[in-house]
């Protein structure tokens, strides 16, 4: 065990079981999301919670590689009907996966298992997920996260590579001798 | 004391004390960011360490609202040389994100302060730093995020807001009366 084992048990979990999630539940993941950092502190996002049924197998049948049984999804959005728009308009994708990293690890920590299904940039998967949610225009559909109870385990892991690191500039490796 | 405390603890810190980085602490800290997930599991990150205080000032020099006086700033790159290319263009923001998140949790973690200062989709920042830096034309800075012990302290939060969430479809409120 290692203070960092929030970040390395977080797996892709495919597999759920039919345990529903309460309310509560949702609002400590969401609150997690809403906690990450945004450029200019926009807060560029919305969030729709599914759990029907018939909505959560409309939302399967148009998603190719998100057929997951979850018995939740929620749909992380960039919201771009807010002022700020110009930074909203070059930074909501990057701060609405930092909100869904958020969600995923909080996920985690509650016992639960997610996994992030992309939508954007495709902009097939945008308007059918739009039409399914109903979702105005201007609210962008980043990805759907399914959420539940794990029913599959994984082992902890990183994939850390130091030949992706490099000491003070590109092409000078990490690992060998130090300057 | 919650169990997701290591969310709500990360706030954005903007100044630092003068403690140096050690190699097994950065190391820590990629070992967390290449935990996250990626399309198609593509990892399509590499990122530059920069700790000698002569790059760190010209890093400064070049972004207007990135001049932390941090003793380590991480250049958290999207690296579009490898295979899986067209997953790879479309998701590389999402998948980096995601990483720089689990990043700053991990800082916050150790201990550590830590924040986002935003580079990509800004074309003139891309390339100052690419020059900085000596990346490839394919290895894109999404940010710098610099990294230091803290010097200041702030509150741990959520920006949690009900009206960003929706029940089963758009428009349709996440609190009062349930259908």
């Amino acid at each position: 065990m290692t203070e960092l084992d929030f970040i390395f048990n977080r797996r892709s979990i495919r597999k759920f079981t039919e345990q529903p999630i309460t309310d509560e539940t949702v609002e400590l993941l969401l609150k997690a999301a809403m906690a990450a950092p945004s450029a200019i502190n926009s807060k560029p996002w919305s969030f729709v919670v599914v759990r029907d049924p018939v909505k959560l197998q409309a939302i399967r049948a148009e998603l190719l590689f998100g057929k997951m049984n979850a018995p939740c999804a929620i749909a992380v959005c960039g919201d771009l009907r807010g002022l700020k728009t110009q930074v909203i308009e070059r930074f909501w994708q990057q701060d609405c996966s930092a909100a869904t990293e958020n969600l995923l690890l909080a996920a985690t920590a509650l016992g639960l298992g997610s996994v992030w299904c992309g939508v954007y940039p495709s902009q097939t998967l945008v308007k059918r997920i739009q039409a399914g949610l109903g979702l105005p225009e201007k609210v962008l559909p980043l990805n759907i996260v399914y959420v539940g109870y794990p029913g599959e385990q994984k082992d902890p892991r990183t994939q850390y590579n130091p030949q992706r690191v490099f000491r003070e500039s590109f092409g000078q490796p990490w690992l060998g001798e130090k300057p």
